[in-house]
């Protein structure tokens, strides 16, 4: 019987929210047993590029990343967001280390190649550093690793949170029992944007594929979904999709399932 | 016999000239044995401090941290400067870590009390997570540590990285003979600060207190080297201050005794 590992990828605007993010880093230094935290921070890497007076670029809700754009990301991924979480984390005494996918070569990349859109620097995912995230874990510290790649010719890499956090989960459960909580600043998958009363408590692939047919899951919802079901196919034990609730809620949110 | 452990504070105007940067990091990865590199990033922070429209304060060479400048700082000196020291000795096949102090726990700090000057969210060192250091040391993996630290109740604070440098050397040297070297823009502690050939090749105890009497020695130079004396006194083996080849350079710098 394998421990359990809970993965908790979270983004949009629980991180621009001060009392939804304490709240939202309280009810995740609670969660017991082993943890990791994935992070973006998109929307706050978008403000500091208007500050600066780059304009953001994103095709089907993905980054552009040029250079002046990936200082930015790192700047504020790896930076700000990434040791604000960690310095709340202590507080609440769940002993943590923010990492890029630089430090201990963790996430190995490959620079996106140019089909129809170019997206910069923005990385593949190649291969996780598993040993060491299970170092870390052995020795009761918790991963918060922000979505940043690197080639390891010196490039860093623009890289999709999400993206990372199902890659991890799939990698991770060969060693743990590991369920994945997507938290963003919805109640889950909504059938109307508009209206969080419209969440859609289950969905399964094959609902999955009506619901696009219908247009009701569209834009970024679909790679996060696919990213879902490709960890549902690879090990990964469990998924949901939630607000800043779903670690402790039990009733609202989306359950992904295969069948 | 204790193992030789190195500890270079890298500093100034080498972390903003790409191409002395680079050879400061190649040279840094070359260095037989353990290895820390502990690093600032005061210029590129004033930079984007500048272009965010907020005036960098400093008094006596020390910056004036208000929160607006904490972030621009978390953001540097953990973002931009680690991340991109990591992913370049990453290159070099060193393999490495970018750390704060907030990261597993590493510098606990408490907040500067005001005295005549508010420094602001500035911490002083109070304890520092040995055993971390010495499981990634063992593990051969290279702690790269920024100039930020923690009051563990959810404040992150900015701290000099001279000072952590000597502290953690001191430190270290409970178990490793330890050389720390300071490296920044000029060859060493000059007579004349604007002339290279003016370097002071030895400076002894007594030696300093006179070039301060003299006010050959002033400003940012005096706790820098208040930190020098404070590592001798404290069990440092060797100390030297000089420019990026003071990690391969046989002849010019400066040699700091105790005697």
């Amino acid at each position: 019987m394998k421990n359990k590992l809970t993965i908790i990828k979270v983004g949009g605007r629980v991180l621009n929210d001060k009392n939804i993010f304490e709240k939202f880093l309280f009810n995740f230094s609670k969660i017991n047993g082993k943890k990791i935290l994935v992070h973006g921070g998109g929307i706050i890497a978008s403000n500091y590029l208007i500050r600066l007076g780059i304009l953001p670029k994103l095709i089907k809700g993905r980054r552009i990343t040029d250079e002046k754009t990936l200082d930015i990301t790192i700047m504020t991924y790896a930076g700000l967001i990434n040791k604000t979480i960690v310095s709340n984390l202590q507080k609440n005494n769940c002993n943590s280390i923010g990492l890029s996918g630089v430090d201990c070569n963790l996430i190995k990349a490959k620079k996106r190649e140019i089909n129809d859109i170019d997206y910069g620097l923005v990385g593949d995912i190649e291969k996780i550093n598993i040993n060491f995230i299970n170092t870390l874990l052995s020795n009761n510290i918790t991963p918060v690793i922000c979505s940043l790649s690197h080639d390891g010719k010196g490039q860093i890499l623009n890289t999709n949170a999400d993206s990372i956090a199902s890659h991890l989960s799939v990698e991770m459960s060969n060693y743990y029992n590991v369920s994945l909580k997507y938290c963003f600043d919805r109640a889950g998958v909504l059938s109307d944007q508009k209206k969080s009363s419209s969440l859609i408590k289950n969905i399964n692939l094959s609902g999955y594929k009506g619901l696009i047919k219908e247009k009701i899951i569209t834009d970024g919802m679909i790679p996060k979904l696919d990213n879902c079901f490709y960890a549902l196919r690879n090990g990964v034990n469990s998924i949901s999709i939630g607000d800043y609730n779903v670690i402790t809620n039990k009733k609202n949110y989306t359950k992904i399932t295969l069948d």
